[in-house]
């Protein structure tokens, strides 16, 4: 894998920059959907094609309990599992151990953890993670990490940056020869933790370097120091990620500060809840007043996946139970993100900053 | 709308039709997908393009309790409503009034019902349905007829018999300019009552007519006879409606019996309780051998629709609890459906009908 800047915000530190893989480019800054069990939720592979998206993110908790490593491996891994022929990111499956299992217990040397599926115990370490994402065959796999939750205390955070930090060679010294592993920076919303941290985690030789520990629950008036304090810290010539984030605004915020890579479960989570992003902010196709909206719900945000329903028979769909209904606004919000990342993409060279900000800024 | 007889089967009864109504033509034998709530489940109208369907189903009933036929009617009809651009037959209503809702008093006049929504008191009458389907602005409309349950007395399908007679002419009075109006015959699985019902029905002036009352619980053996005996009954140069049948060897059967139009919820029902068509048999896709089946469940039966994906993937988004899974194998057996159609419609002029019968003999 390699990374190549291409150009640069400006007014801003935004920049735009291509990844290649063995599965081909991505153009950053991109946006990764989410597809936790090896399919983002109501939408195939052809979908996230003619959507654009050339990088989509798994979940190696879920894939390793269900249908299990073992099981993709012998197939030929996830990409031929899923019959998804871009690139694919998977997570380390610590954050899920940490959020989902019904018990787990962390040690210096790894997590045992209940699964959520069968309450079966299972070990997971740096190696083991590496391992099991080798498996997987992705094009990028990210360090076993230990996320802090919001809130904690200072002590908490800095212990969970320490074994981050004990980890994070472990990472590395597993990888399989040509697996790309990014690393991971924690540290919470404490300046001098993300400090220590960036610095540490900068000086290994991972491919990539991600934003840990966000979007756990912190306001975004918390959120938004620690991405413009954090991404700087970051060596400049390899991909920067910010992990789970988020709304439009959030993601804008994040590339002004450098960020190149995203991934957020809210465009196809808030699609199945009657969310649709649109430019005039974000709509509940539930209410009353779409009942005879007989056009799109925002005439601004027509894409080619949706264009030809109209908001009252989408409400209608999702008022009468039907799954076409969750699909349709799943591809109304992941076009709405393409097409964001695709302006941003756009924005960064031309020095139009500020109206791709005004642009948004509803949304 | 018109009806044109092309071919004949030189071995059977079948026939080969073209109808052709305001929305374009549709080749006979035909199977309509249910759309029952203006939605073929899990599905697109893009979708049921792809597949080739020229004509679908939905019902009467669940769009005029919601979002209501006025809605519809204001919005400029069903097809608009879903963006469907060709053929829609709908049903009368008369089916669902009896088996969904809670509490239904028949009288000579019309059904008062109480909705299956909100208990809310309704009124059906045949002037009353036909009118909600020239609301919804559909190519077929079919008559209000009182449709028995099966088991019932000679006499409990007598008297439904009776009632559908009676209401035949105020449908037929009751339609608008350039609507067409199928009757439906009754008589349960008492040949002298279909007799006497063929009889009657035909002799109205009907746009097609339709053979009711089957598929609502009798086994097969009792099924088969009575499409025998209805179908050469009806007129020759109108088209034949088998209503809500049923498995491919039963269009098979019925085809060869004469019959020109199907509707059934078999295919997308079964798909979304993991049950796939297939030339060598229904397939349970949750089935422990499908684990590591890198390949279509089926080589016999693959589709363009679904082609990319292996087995063992529809197996796991089944396990997973994954909407991709029943939205794949609904597409999946639509596609079977529209092939099993369209060699029907290639069979029947050349005179290869025993090779079609032993083709789908274990689907």
């Amino acid at each position: 894998m390699h990374f190549d800047l291409l150009d640069s915000c400006p007014t801003t530190r935004a920049r735009r920059g291509r990844l290649t893989t063995a599965h081909g480019t991505v153009e950053t800054p991109c946006f990764m959907p989410v597809g936790t069990q090896g399919t983002v939720k109501t939408v195939g592979s052809e979908d996230l094609e003619a959507l654009g998206f050339e990088l989509i993110l798994s979940n190696t908790y879920h894939l390793s309990l269900r249908p299990g490593a073992d099981l993709i491996e012998r197939i030929g891994g996830l990409h031929e599992f899923m019959d998804w022929k871009r690139s694919i990111l998977t997570d380390s499956g610590g954050y899920q151990v940490m959020s989902l299992s019904d018990r787990n217990k962390v040690t210096d040397d790894g997590v045992t953890f209940k699964s959520h599926l069968d309450g079966s115990q299972i070990y997971l370490s740096p190696e083991k993670s590496i391992e099991i994402q080798a498996q997987l065959g992705v094009d990028i796999s990210m360090m076993l990490d230990q996320c802090p939750p919001y809130p904690c205390t200072q002590e908490k955070a800095q212990e969970a940056m320490r074994r981050t930090h004990l980890w994070a060679p472990r990472n590395l010294k597993a990888r399989r020869e040509g697996q790309a592993v990014f690393g991971i920076v924690q540290g919470g919303v404490h300046e001098d933790l993300r400090h220590e941290s960036a610095s540490f985690i900068s000086g290994l030789p991972f491919d990539g370097f991600a934003i840990g520990g966000v979007s756990v629950g912190e306001p975004t008036e918390m959120q938004y120091p620690v991405v413009e304090f954090t991404a700087p810290l970051l060596p400049h010539d390899k991909p920067r990620y910010l992990m789970g984030v988020g709304h439009p605004r959030d993601i804008i915020h994040a590339v002004a500060c450098g960020v190149d890579m995203f991934d957020c479960v809210l465009p196809t989570r808030m699609a199945r809840h009657h969310c649709l992003y649109t430019l005039q902010g974000r709509i509940n196709a539930n209410n009353q007043k779409w009942a005879e909206h007989n056009d799109p719900f925002d005439p601004d945000s027509v894409f080619p996946a949706t264009e030809r329903y109209s908001a009252a028979y989408i409400r209608h769909l999702f008022k009468a139970k039907e799954p076409l209904g969750a699909r349709l606004a799943t591809l109304h919000n992941l076009a709405f993100y393409a097409r964001l990342m695709a302006e941003i993409r756009e924005a960064i060279p031309s020095g139009t900053w500020a109206a791709l900000e005004a642009r948004y800024a509803s949304a």
